[in-house]
């Protein structure tokens, strides 16, 4: 399946332009470097302290009251020991706000999330914002070859991509599921695929005890770190999604505890679409999404206290008529809002997403994705996941939405970069220079700074109407298509240590040798 | 020239529609009704307090020191009299902080904004927002015939659209020019359409005293009141751009007098797009925009303390490159949240807008919509100019991009309702009832709330992949394209006292039979 070649035609063009740079440098993209965003003013708050207050004691009553359904031995065994009410024939847990509150009080406000490459290691909680790409489509798809079922050749586009843009900060899931790679090894191949086409922090499925533990000693290797440093230093991410309503899986209770022990990160996102798994009553669903995220807080700190967790909200609604998921509505963004509120209340940082649930590249992917991006960056959104490439709701990553994604997410971190008011900034003697009825363009204040003063996106076509209509009309998911695949070409993998590199093939080639993780999920 | 016209065997397909509605309604759009949003939260501060002064002082030293260039007599006259520094040859005016104070002292805060028919009566300033329709593009488009240059008909269309919409408040001008109506006359004859076709809340150009006059006379007509009580109540809005740079042409300034002299209406929007018309640092562009429009407000208020003025910011960006005008840019958002700081500093009203530099009906132009709404919304906007159909810098007036403007404004506006939190909405009852793993499609609690529990929008495709497949790939635009037409073919006049009706076209004739306006500008 050789659908993304980038010809080597191509490739030595770009080659070619990038070896003629000089003079005049001539390119098909330019980004902003490598930076991480904080969000510089509050968090929007849509409901009052009271609400907020209610919400909580409302989940805090589903916990107690109602309790969870937790299909994993260990993870009751625990909460039985802390002193929650267990019923291990129902399989069903109690807790109450004693549990969560003593959680609060070691859970982290906000720590360092290590990747391979020291300069990728990011801020995770507090103003900081990280942006991960897309994760776990079953389909990618782009412009020239159409939707197909996820790949690995896909998978590792995806990755060429998303290493070499910069708005990229996480590896959040496989991108697009690589198929072809079989479900006992997919995770080594996988994850040695993402250490090697790129350093930037990763994630790690929680589908099963060994999944977690290969991850776990995967990163350790690729780090060239020991033990006991991985044990201080989180490295890797698990995003573990709720049963919504009210239920916790095996393997993803599993997770929580194997990422937890070793002081790794455990996001718990519950899957609370109002009307379907969640109330219809967008306050019922966030009280019930609040319920399943205190259930990992809770757990996290119970197998280790002080391990990072990141509370996560994804609730959303379903289209009433036909129970389609819809994503990047009103109730999207209060949803988003309201779910930083409530991660701020427990103290600790907030997942959000960039979502849309448009099957093609069209006006609404791109209305729907900057509405959720309103809702998760006003909301107080740490960590963005799906950040790009998302499309139909989740079944489908698009190399081009992912390019154009990166550039949203570039504008929002340009958007968020204070703004500065100083007397150079505040130009008076341009002002007085140029004049009534002047123009700015040639002063000295404007030459001097020109070149860097304003965010140049890669995709919006500025050029004016009768330029663009001779030029063929060429519509953003166009430019995005021309820009992946020159980004494509463009793409080096990033350096590694040959020992290190050669230990982490040597581990993927033994664990495959012996047969992987087990496939009866 | 029959672009636009709707056959009469759709028209009677929908009059059929229309009539066979009872046991199950099926019509081509839905939509929220009318009503007016408030912004529910407090709007994001972007710099700080200090910031903020030294923004607004920076504006005072322009117009004290530098001045701004008044090419209209009796402004400068009013200035003088009120003790700024004039120079008449120069036509330079020179004014103070003082002034400045003096006129926020009397300028009002909010301000009923009256219709035609007073159900369309709108409440200005405070946390109250009103959506405009696009005004002032020279060309007009659809997806069926492409662009081309204004005319009344697609005027009159857009008339339709926006009468239908219940996303529209306000017409902020023609959504396209009516180049067919020669220009001494179209004053005349596009305020009879807007009249007519139309029941909301009216604007006039500021081109002459005589087009001024005729518009404060016909609202005055169709609202069927006295003169005494026009004065009493604002009925008419007139939107001045300043000359950017520092620079206010005759009939602009000509304009806020006749206005403000009649207690209507006044938006002074300064044109100061950073690197060309302003300086090439946005705190600059603020500063310049700060005293222009800081121009505008002491003008009405000489004229007639207590008249209504509205505070307009629209600063943003060139492409560097090319001088191209730029917008929904992080610049963009950035002076518009600014620019509402400065407005409430001022205690008036603030308009933003909803613009895009777009040529055709792709993601761009979404994204730059929508964050350009973000900006806007976030930065506390009061009048949302050109809310609907902008396209290309504002070149163009689209009829998708106006129907799907009008579902975003929707959006919005669904996302500012208040989060309901009671025992209702926290829906523990349905939550226990359905319990672990279940799902909440056929419980009591959805069943009585499914039908009007979240937004619905006109243009979103929610169907899967497959189904949308089968369909045949529609886009966004596509699904605009049949609604735009639909609405149109259900369009209906409002009602109005056939006596009002007389009056106000015996007026327009009799203003045609004189010559109406001269046309020297």
């Amino acid at each position: 399946m050789d659908q993304n070649d980038v010809t080597a035609e191509q490739t030595e063009t770009r080659r070619g332009r990038r070896a003629g740079r000089g003079r005049r440098q001539v390119k098909a993209y330019e980004q902003p470097d490598w930076r991480q965003p904080r969000l510089t003013f509050p968090p929007v708050e849509l409901v009052s302290a009271d609400q907020l207050e209610a919400i909580h004691d409302a989940s805090i009553r589903i916990a107690s009251e109602f309790g969870l359904e937790v299909v994993n031995d260990e993870a009751r065994e625990i909460f039985e020991r802390a002193g929650a009410i267990v019923d291990h024939s129902s399989q069903m847990v109690r807790f109450d706000a004693e549990l969560v509150e003593e959680a609060v009080k070691t859970a982290p406000a906000e720590f360092k999330f290590h990747a391979r490459n020291p300069a990728r290691t990011l801020n995770m909680g507090g103003d900081w914002i990280a942006y991960c790409a897309i994760g776990s489509a079953p389909n990618s798809s782009c412009l020239d070859h159409g939707r197909r079922t996820g790949n690995r050749k896909d998978f590792q586009t995806f990755l060429k991509l998303g290493h070499m843009l910069n708005a990229i900060h996480i590896w959040g899931g496989y991108p697009v599921e690589p198929i072809d790679l079989h479900p006992s090894i997919r995770h080594l191949e996988a994850l040695w695929d993402l250490l090697t086409f790129s350093d930037k922090c990763i994630h790690a499925y929680s589908l099963s005890v060994e999944r977690n533990r290969d991850a776990i000693e995967m990163i350790r290797i690729a780090r060239g770190i020991t033990d006991d440093e991985l044990d201080r230093e989180p490295s890797l991410v698990t995003i573990v999604n709720t049963n919504s309503p009210l239920k916790v899986d095996g393997p993803m209770g599993q997770g929580i505890i194997e990422m937890a022990r070793r002081n790794q990160i455990t996001v718990v996102t519950p899957f609370t679409l109002a009307g379907a798994m969640a109330p219809v009553t967008l306050a019922g669903a966030l009280a019930q999404q609040n319920a399943e995220a205190l259930f990992g807080l809770v757990l996290t700190q119970l197998v280790r206290p002080g391990s990072p967790f990141i509370y996560g909200g994804f609730t959303s609604n379903v289209d009433m008529k036909s129970g389609a998921p819809a994503f990047g509505t009103p109730e999207y963004m209060k949803g988003a809002i309201v779910g930083g509120q409530l991660a701020r209340r427990y103290g600790v940082p907030y997942r959000s997403s960039n979502v849309n649930a448009a099957n093609g590249l069209d006006m609404q992917a791109a209305y729907e994705s900057v509405f959720s991006l309103w809702g998760a960056i006003t909301g107080g959104c740490n960590f963005l996941k799906h950040g790009a490439g998302w499309m139909e709701g989740g079944l489908q990553a698009s190399f081009e939405k992912f390019v154009m994604d990166a550039d949203l997410l570039q504008m929002v971190s340009s958007f968020l970069e204070p703004l500065e008011v100083n007397d150079d900034t505040l130009g008076l003697d341009a002002i007085r220079e140029v004049g009534p009825g002047g123009h700015f363009f040639g002063c000295a204040h404007t030459q001097a700074r020109y070149q860097n003063a304003f965010f140049a996106p890669m995709i919006s076509d500025w050029r004016n109407y009768e330029t663009w209509d001779e030029a063929g009309r060429p519509d953003a998911a166009k430019k995005a298509n021309e820009i992946y695949k020159a980004i494509v070409a463009d793409y080096e993998e990033p350096p590694i240590d040959p020992a290190i590199r050669e230990e982490l093939r040597a581990f993927v080639d033994r664990r495959i040798a012996e047969g992987g993780a087990p496939t009866d999920f």
